[in-house]
């Protein structure tokens, strides 16, 4: 499988409408086994995702995001919430079976929350990524009541809602004009 | 330019050691115009780097770094210090020319910290697969004295150091076996 830089970066936009193309269970499972061999620290893999796709539960998603972000959320085929597993370190015996690493982290609620955070994010950018390389448009949001959010898909779990991302066939009509980006020098220098 | 699955995902290590070929100033704009084009919260483009390439910069930086970082730290022939401006908003006029966004974040701390980590750890990711894109091996880490290397590379700035990443030709004899991924049904589900 090849990518073009246009495809995964330079041409790719986000997306505010959506076609009605489905998105297939195939497509979810590749875009998941692309990012997971991604790094996290210690191979934490904190990340969880539901994918929202059925008419029930994208009603039931409707009702937690910001209203800015209702129409957008409902055209498109699937919205992926990207959660983080606050609790990510009981997996660490199977995902860093080398070290005891689950002890870094016991006790430490501020390391974990920050480790959870920063992981989970990490891997959203890798996410977003990942969804373009297998030929869908993103369309990430943050707009929403994460309470309620977290109440409604994520009940009983350790796990809590960091962003959320439309997914499917982007509709071009529907695109603002593009906004401008930093220069190397006003982002970057070298030492 | 296109990439291969193998060279940004599948394939794709964490580096432990690097061989001495050197790293561009070409390289590193390369991936800056790769990454800068993914998508942030508002356009708001949190994330800041330093290159950190000449002896006397690394040395700095090896002051600053875990003792189990500092051998790979000084292989690599450049190490990156991604950072957050937390004053990233008073760039919103020109990142997001269409709406008052600055005002979204201006007196709400809590909301522009959030929104600094979660968006430079998301470019922090992105930055990751680019370096991949134009050839280069990474070793991203999250082990260093946080307050020493603020005060060595962002004095005088709002920015802070977010995680750092080494990057350079990695050297496959240093490679440790790879640690396994969470499979789909633990980490994902199909609502």
């Amino acid at each position: 499988m090849n990518f073009s830089a246009e495809r995964l970066f330079t041409e790719a936009r986000t997306h505010n409408g959506f076609t009605d193309e489905p998105v297939s269970d195939a497509q979810l499972r590749q875009i998941y086994d692309l990012m997971k061999w991604a790094p996290t620290s210690a191979n934490a893999s904190p990340a969880r995702i539901v994918f929202v796709r059925s008419p029930a539960a994208k009603a039931k998603l409707l009702e937690c995001v910001s209203p800015g972000n209702v129409d957008k959320t409902r055209a498109a085929p699937v919205t992926a919430i990207i959660g983080m597993d606050m609790a990510f370190y009981d997996k660490l015996p199977q995902l860093f079976p080398h070290a005891d690493a689950r002890s870094w982290f016991i006790g430490k609620k501020e390391f974990a929350d920050t480790t959870a955070f920063r992981n989970s994010s990490l891997q959203g950018g890798y996410f977003i990524i990942a969804a373009r390389a297998v030929g869908l448009d993103c369309g990430p949001m943050s707009g929403f009541d994460n309470a309620k959010l977290d109440a409604a898909f994520w009940a009983g779990s350790e796990t809590r809602t960091n962003f959320i991302c439309n997914l499917g066939r982007g509709d071009p009509a529907k695109l603002f004009a593009r906004s401008p980006r930093l220069t190397f020098e006003e982002a970057c220098r070298i030492d």
